[in-house]
């Protein structure tokens, strides 16, 4: 499992790749909520627009780079990245992209310089393309969510936090293969609470907690495109298991509000999956005490602004 | 003129009441330049989306406010910040608007409770309208850039960031009327180099530094909302002989490029009159040496967010 260790590992490796993403602070009343303070990690401003590129620099610095560099079956966050840690370290990216993946990141990726390739009508379709190409390249393979490196890497979205303002009072998440709350509360280990958010669309969680372990799950959604993984990762389901302390589902609705409500107030433009510690709020599915200052992490950006609605 | 004492002060006196905003530090690379650090202050996450209050706050908290409350001729970021500042000190607030001014400003105006009166066909008409109401009701009168208080408070922006952070080889900021750069200016007295940039449409500061002394100029162009004052203030006027090291006209396209890239390279979706400092950078208006740290003040993002180009 990953420690603390392996993530003040990660961040000395790391720290000129990426982004130390600001933390905005402001009371609830901001939102009309009877919490103290919340903490907005705003970690939409990383490089490639989303924490992914914590952990995607931290395998890439961390283990030997063949001379064909890296392949990655991914359709959102975590393929653009990969293409951009690949382009910073100068090797070749391929990544395998299903045949739904939007036209505007497709076209990203091959902006950042990545090879990309349709491998087939589903993600499964594309991975399993993309696994056989790695074995005929020795290119190293990357995970989306399910690799030691990769979680370090997001738990130093968490060590950086602490840095710089102490330790909340509790932690907002959001889930899809669980490689950004595994690494969250690796760091906190329980020293503050860490709370898991889903879209209703996107259980990987919730199924494998009433499973027993990680089980495969249909998706779908607004925040599907970033939160759809079809199965919880097996270092997640570990982490979660001792750190996690709840885990939620949350409406379309409440999430969308949530969204628009950053932007109205605060002029924060980010992706659906970003708005679920909000939304958790105000929708009431996380009830904090008045007292409380509340972590809430922004985790990405990679969405069309046009969908947001003006206010002035 | 203002002093670093009277921002001191405005800083004690607003602290509850603003944000502290957020510094984002990124290498000059991420835009292309050969720049060692670039610090965002990422003022549009400001309450009421800019800069403007931390000066109506600080005006309001400093003088008494009679029962008749408020009253401003604005159409843009000085009359929201003026609605906010009036509706958390729960005084009443008028806010006179030339007919020109958006339909979504004032429905904005109108959603944060202030009484909105529409002033005439321009700014000039909505000015005139306001004094005489003012004469009439004895309202405290609120000037958008032009008030000692208004100053004092705006150069708090400049004293947080460097508290934060330290003192910046270069700060790049945004002229319309001038309380901001003159805010800013004044706190910093010329301990390191304060540049002040302005459309080519609204060259309130150009015309001054041509005549001897502030005189009205016609604005026009893409962010004349923000910065389309006609005339430069007196306090602006007076701190920027001493204190500003040199202002330069950016040319409309350069503005818009440097929007976009701050949405494509960093998820920062900042008003036009935001971009002038990184477009003075991408332009070449202003070339800073390898070494420097330069500071851009994003000073709002009160726009609407469909104008932005999406990229993923």
């Amino acid at each position: 499992m990953v420690n603390r260790d392996d993530i003040r590992a990660a961040q000395q490796r790391i720290q000129h790749d990426i982004r130390h993403t600001p933390l905005l602070r402001v009371p609830g009343s901001t939102f009309g909520l009877n919490v103290a303070e919340l903490w907005l990690k705003l970690e939409h401003h990383q490089v490639g627009g989303s924490f992914k590129a914590r952990g995607m620099f931290n395998r890439m610095r961390a283990l030997p780079l063949p001379a064909s560099g890296v392949v990655i079956a991914s359709g959102g966050n975590a393929g653009i990245a990969v293409a951009q840690a690949a382009r910073a370290l100068a090797v070749p990216c391929e990544v395998f992209v299903p045949e739904l993946s939007s036209a505007a990141k497709r076209a990203a990726l091959l902006a950042l310089g990545a090879q990309v390739v349709v491998g087939g009508a589903a993600y499964a379709d594309a991975l399993a393309a993309a696994q056989q190409r790695q074995a005929q390249t020795g290119a190293l393979w990357m995970h989306a969510y399910d690799q030691m490196e990769v979680v370090a890497g997001a738990g130093t979205l968490a060590l950086e936090m602490e840095a710089d303002a102490g330790l909340p009072d509790r932690v907002l998440v959001s889930v899809g293969g669980g490689g950004l709350i595994a690494g969250v509360a690796a760091w906190f280990e329980s020293r503050c609470r860490v709370e898991a958010l889903e879209p209703v669309g996107c259980p990987t969680l919730h199924a494998a907690r009433a499973a027993g372990q990680p089980v495969d799950v249909v998706v779908a959604g607004l925040a599907a495109d970033a939160l759809g993984a079809r199965r919880l990762g097996d270092i997640a389901w570990a982490v979660s298991q001792r750190h996690v302390a709840a885990a939620h589902l949350l409406p379309e609705a409440a999430i969308s509000a949530a969204q628009q409500a950053l932007w109205r107030e605060c002029r924060l433009a980010v992706e659906p999956a970003a708005a679920l510690p909000l939304a958790a709020l105000l929708c009431g599915a996380v009830v904090s005490a008045a007292h409380e200052r509340v972590a809430l992490v922004l985790c990405g950006g990679n969405f069309d602004p046009t969908t947001l609605t003006s206010t002035v």
